[in-house]
């Protein structure tokens, strides 16, 4: 009998977070791609363009002026897909035809003046400003809103229109499919064994190592067991945490620190301004509040889509779409990978 | 108090079959778009190429050689997901590190000898030979694995490496976490209303008339209430049938014809050759065979990516990935413009 081996049997593993399946078909990286191929992003974007929306004293759509701002700067976006006012669509009878009331409020944040940085470019110190503001922007919009979600989409591969470094935050009136099925999970986990999933997680990943990719005091950034993006990571505060706000000032000076490191080893990866989308989980908020939270641990989500090079991504389509994910390389081989990386970023190391 | 309406008012669509939610917000078909282009699909594809391995005659990457076939010609994927030996992963203790052992078999089907064709512009029993095709792969395939995923990637938008025309056929001994979802919320379904999920809907559909697409004796095209990608579309026999085998040889006719139409208007819409991800689902096979699965009713999935012209897809990244679904026009908007499309192709109509 062959004894089996990760890198070379397709097998299933389990993602606790979501109650589902990865099929895992390490084998697979071996075969040769004929198929689409990214474009680059542009590695020289200017500094200050006075045709992008994003940028210092820039007018937007709505014909309103940005303030020459030198740290973060947050405003609404003006296409929101959530507004406060929404009327209701009414009692709908039919239980194949629900519709809900959706509210809520879309902002824009730029992380910094400069289009030609981003978070790994970026001093430590301003990245602190960019975690205060998240911070600040949970406490605030979190106030009312059961759910506030703040995400970074990186990269035209991505979705994203604008290379000045920026992430949204979109708080709603509703708990979304996510945010619901990891609280469900979450919970279910918690009374079942005594402790928060996530923190027993993270323990067992340290002491493990082998899906560590970067670690600190206080932070740890692993590629998930169940990971279903080629370099997926999750990062982790090692501390009960619930909701972003809740750091202390050493944790988010930590958090910047682990952040600059973990997003270097993705640029040096392929050697380019790595795609990906991020957005942050923390227990609910609004009405939540006065809930017993405690099964919850607050977390990051990276997913960047690329799998060979710099222009050749993973497709989650046909298979993944109808049946279940499937990914071409171990979640260890991938965190190797990253782990082997420098920490030196590839464009100050070229300067 | 404003009055709701659909196209300008946000709001959230439930989706039965899969337990989830989608955020409709159609104003946003307004913004602006200064993001990323698709290539357009090559219009000119020799009908054959010395080096495609999949055109009949040809040499593929292991050495062999393929018949000159001249309908449907079925292999076996050169390089597999799924194999029918891997060994067993061994039972893992830790709830947080959960792995099963995953077999099957992976084909991949060619529906036609020439590499310029596609479905729509094939003539009828063309189509009809790679719906008995499919019911065949059910039939023998089914015998033992408990799930037979047809899935067909079209386009490069859509990881499709190779532009002659093939799906593929991929058979598990796990029921994946989509037809394990949607096996879950059909049963709960019936039991509750006595009544087929799917049975129900294609009734109300066709009375209500504003998200179908095309109809046909047998058949029904629509936009789901639901509908997640912009032109996503759900096809649904009227009568209540299992799974594509137990398809009559009326009924598979018909089949033929309503899909030539459905894609002969995605075609229209922008005219190009759309690209998609589609499959099938049906009662599970293997051990369900013996199975109460009246719960049950065939379908397939389309799922397109395009959504403003033939080069702007909608990418469904951070806020859909790490909350929920998002849509930028009504179901009822996108099935208007497909219903009131020719039904000649544009290139037919070219020639
Ligand atoms: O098997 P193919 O066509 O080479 O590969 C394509 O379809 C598969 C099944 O959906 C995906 O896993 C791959 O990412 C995609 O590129
Ligand atoms: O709001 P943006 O950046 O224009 O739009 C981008 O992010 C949104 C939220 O993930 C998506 O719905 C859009 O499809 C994507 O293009």
């Amino acid at each position: 009998d062959v004894s089996f081996d990760p890198k070379e049997h397709q097998h299933l593993r389990y993602n606790p977070l979501r109650d589902s399946w990865v099929l895992v078909s390490a084998h697979r990286m071996k075969r040769p791609w004929a198929g689409q191929v990214e474009k680059p992003p542009e590695e020289h974007v200017p500094r200050f363009d006075p045709r992008n929306p994003l940028c210092p004293g820039n007018t937007r759509a709505n014909g309103e002026v940005n303030p020459t701002y030198d740290s973060t700067f947050v405003f609404e976006n003006d296409f929101p897909a959530l507004q406060p006012d929404a009327p209701d669509p009414g009692s709908e009878q039919h239980p194949l035809f629900q519709s809900k009331a959706a509210r809520g409020v879309c902002k824009v944040m730029c992380f910094h003046p400069w289009s030609d940085v981003t978070l790994p470019l970026m001093k430590k110190q301003e990245v602190v400003s960019v975690i205060d503001k998240w911070a600040e922007l949970v406490e605030e919009l979190g106030s009312t809103y059961p759910w506030v979600q703040i995400f970074e989409n990186k990269g035209a591969t991505m979705g994203c229109s604008n290379p000045h470094p920026h992430c949204q935050v979109w708080a709603s009136n509703f708990l979304p499919n996510e945010p619901a099925l990891s609280d469900r999970c979450q919970r279910a986990y918690h009374e079942k064994h005594g402790e928060p999933l996530l923190l027993q997680y993270a323990r067992q990943e340290a002491e493990k190592q082998e899906r560590v990719v970067v670690e600190s005091s206080h932070w740890l950034a692993v590629v998930p067991y169940w990971a279903t993006w080629p370099y997926q990571t999750l990062l982790l505060p090692r501390r009960h945490v619930l909701r972003i706000n809740d750091l202390t000032t050493e944790e988010r000076e930590d958090l910047a620190a682990i952040m600059k490191r973990l997003l270097t080893k993705y640029d040096n990866l392929f050697e380019v301004s790595f795609p990906y989308s991020m957005g942050w989980h923390g227990a609910p908020t609004g009405l939540h509040l006065k809930e017993d939270n405690s099964h919850w641990q607050l977390h990051a989500h990276y997913y960047p889509p690329l799998l060979r090079s710099a222009t050749v991504k993973k497709f989650m389509v046909g298979y993944e779409m109808l049946a279940q994910e499937q990914r071409d390389l171990t979640p260890e081989q991938a965190a190797e990978k990253l782990r082997n990386l420098p920490e030196e970023h590839y464009r100050t190391r070229e300067a």
